[in-house]
């Protein structure tokens, strides 16, 4: 079987996964690219459906598409040359959690899958997503991730008392009574929360927290990128 | 004044300045944003124009247009109220640099922008562009740079042994003779030199360092992100 066709359904159905509302309407998404997908397919994810134009002939989910066909399923500029179909991870909170990263309402999935990718490697057991935040299955993201997107918890928590017994700790600019990053030493169970690139943390957030810290660096520059903030601070305390 | 028209002739000139090649050609840049402009109008460069739909009267280069003028010489998805056009700084070599970073062939100007951010926050003398890179000038690293663009000497060289007397020092994935990046102290005069997104330094680069460093990570990661990994070894070294 080969599709040619953009008006296949199944390709109708794999296009409007580029559209969050339909990723969670049926709990699947789209990973692009080759070692995305190959990822993907070893790990204990469940890849419904791959369309690719070459390679992947040993998978039974494989369908063989033209490059018309996959760059209809694709939002990246040079379209790849497969696109798969998986179904979301859920995860659950769980108290056996102990090095813990906070995203407050992030906005940009480039800084997301960026995060998720350093909290992998850095060894961080599980990223919260808190308040107004952008799709983690959004494609900008899955690509950002670079295969790294399923291999941490990720979960949405609604109310910040769920962290009952962890050391909250805030990420600021600097000000007074603010612990210089290189100073800092997490307690056993730390959660560290970091604010949205253009506003910060809330008010709520910064109230609730036991600590503050900060990154130093030179007055010139008033801040740093919200992807590398958070991997400095994840490199510092968990690595 | 106001222009109206999108065929505007400085309209038509400055929207050519979207092209790596007429920027190339006129020595000429544009930025989008109210606080990229201001902190451009607070420094040393020259701001050859201001096209704004609101806001900025007290300049005498401001000319005001309409959101459909600002649209069309502007790429960011939602248009900026103010983008100004602005000439270039040349920075040359000069051996009184100490604190170097080196970037060879990088090519998304996202990761550039937010590196010199970075950069400028840890207080990097000066970054060293080598082989094809992405032209610093594209509106997206400016985006990125978020008014740190013109902080910090940013200079191609086409030669590597024009950098005789410094330590050479390439970042590596985990290997033989690699150093820790926390056991790294660096000498006096040091360029640490990192590779492109895809292929990382070249045979070239990796055979003329002095020393090899490693940013340690759990193994399950293949990579970091390029402006992750050269903001930590940036904050690691020299903050």
């Amino acid at each position: 079987m080969k599709i040619t066709s953009v008006n296949n359904e199944l390709i109708k159905e794999a296009s409007k996964l580029l559209r969050g509302k339909y990723r969670d309407e049926t709990g699947l998404f789209l990973l692009e690219g080759v070692k995305c997908v190959k990822e993907a397919i070893d790990s204990e994810l469940e890849v419904v459906h791959i369309f690719s134009t070459e390679g992947f002939e040993e998978y039974p989910q494989r369908i063989e598409v033209t490059d018309a066909v996959i760059s209809k399923i694709s939002d990246a500029k040079s379209a790849p040359t497969v696109v798969a179909v998986a179904k979301q991870h859920i995860h659950k909170w769980s108290n056996s959690y102990k090095r813990v990263i906070l995203l407050e309402g992030i906005k940009d999935p480039g800084n997301l899958g960026t995060i998720l990718r350093t909290a992998s490697a850095f060894s961080v057991d599980a990223v919260i997503l808190y308040g107004n935040t952008v799709d983690m299955y959004n494609p900008k993201c899955v690509r950002s991730a670079v295969g790294n997107l399923w291999k941490i918890p990720v979960i949405k928590i609604k109310d910040i008392r769920e962290l009952n017994g962890y050391e909250l700790v805030s990420t600021l600019p600097k000000g007074n009574n603010v612990i210089n990053l290189r100073d800092f030493k997490p307690a056993d169970k730390t959660v560290i929360m970091f604010g949205s690139e253009a506003e910060g943390l809330s008010v709520e957030l910064k109230q609730i927290a036991d600590k503050s810290i900060t990154v130093e660096m030179n007055n010139s520059v008033e801040s740093l990128n919200l992807s590398v903030s958070a991997s400095i601070v994840m490199y510092e305390v968990f690595n």
